[in-house]
């Protein structure tokens, strides 16, 4: 029997698969949703990646019902993202749409899973970003994106959001994680200032089995120093 | 000769028409965009409603190009939107795409635009949303939407956004407006909180004329009790 069931969104990337193979090693029920497989996991959905924000929706919920038969959900963990520059000069609506289908349409999808699979009393975790607290003048699309996901966060934390009893919503706020593809393009780097994936996914492990949960609807900063992680609620 | 130039994003909408009129009637050459034309405007540019974002974008930034022939803006309006309720259970990604698209395809377009024809000092003003301040749980696609055009905001307000030298961004964030849509379906409502169209037509021109501008980035909540409006800068 496995210690309950959780499903990831972004299963493919870095820190998506890091989870994946944290919870599977708990012996964690482990469904990926991403566009292209996680053999790793018990379920894997592939989302059609040319399908609309409403096709995809329709999809994913879909086969996450088909998959669980009735059972409900432990957690629903949204990783997936991605990063694009770009100011208001060049590019700006081609970024947006890009940041806003890796960001946004995956916290939603998540949103509505959640709505419909997960148990009363499950977590439903997104990932937000600490520099779009602020204005992001550099990245204008990637900023608009995790605003969005911070505000859904929100949102899904209030009266009536959908969500079942007693869930908890929680968005983290990495600021930069130590993957293989960062130390790849920033090879300079202080990577002590880094957040390991191995910290993170333990992180989402023990909210997810209701260990020292954050409050519903927090913003929770992920800041590294010296290779020490410690946990920032934003105000 | 014309007082100045400006555009309005959304000129065929409520607000947008008042604000094409307001202009019109102060002597300043008009430009609608909007996905239907406003024969009242100088310009009317007409978006492919089926084009996507990048499409909308290209299309917009180049009929702008070609009206202006080497003149710039005084200023870029966007003050299209629209509403939609809905919370994580039903229909989320369909509520929030129409939301994306309406709120934020036509802040950043407007931003693209200011970006390349904006004068120098010129004003872009972009609508965000009172409530998206916080978590709009039983309007989830909306509050995004606004959240992000907040974000906005306070992006193209930083060093290197790609907005030219003195430039000002702010986004209003109405209440309730005063139109007529408002009137037919809260027709019990006590309309002396509303806000006129005609006091925020007034307020956007004496921003672009650069009387008592608010400072780049400001959020300003428009709060009206008793017939009259106060303007709230928000933290």
């Amino acid at each position: 029997m496995s210690a309950g069931k959780i499903l990831v969104y972004g299963g493919r990337g870095a820190l998506g698969a890091a989870c994946v193979n944290h919870f599977k090693a708990k012996n964690f029920w482990v469904g990926s949703i991403d566009l292209t497989e996680n053999e790793q996991a018990d379920l894997s959905i592939v989302v059609p990646k040319d399908g609309d924000w409403v096709t995809q929706e329709t999809y994913v919920v879909s086969k996450v019902g088909d998959a669980l038969n009735g059972e409900k959900l432990d957690a629903v963990i949204c990783v997936a993202g991605g990063w694009a520059g770009g100011n208001a000069k060049k590019d700006l609506a081609k970024n947006s749409d890009l940041m806003w289908r890796q960001s946004v349409w995956t916290s939603s999808i998540s949103a509505a899973v959640g709505a419909r699979y997960l148990r009363d009393g499950g977590l439903l975790a997104l990932t937000g970003a600490n520099p779009a607290l602020k204005g992001t003048p550099g990245m204008i699309g990637y900023g608009m994106a995790k605003a969005a996901v911070h505000q859904l966060t929100k949102s899904l934390a209030g009266n009536e959001s959908g969500l079942p009893k007693d869930s908890v919503v929680v968005a983290i706020l990495p600021i930069t994680l130590d993957t293989p593809m960062n130390r790849k393009w920033m090879p300079e780097a202080d990577y002590t200032s880094w957040t390991p994936l191995s910290y993170v996914a333990d992180l989402l492990m023990s909210w997810t089995v209701n260990e020292k949960r954050p409050s519903n609807g927090s913003l929770i900063q992920l800041v590294t120093k010296n290779s020490n992680t410690t946990l920032k609620v934003t105000e």
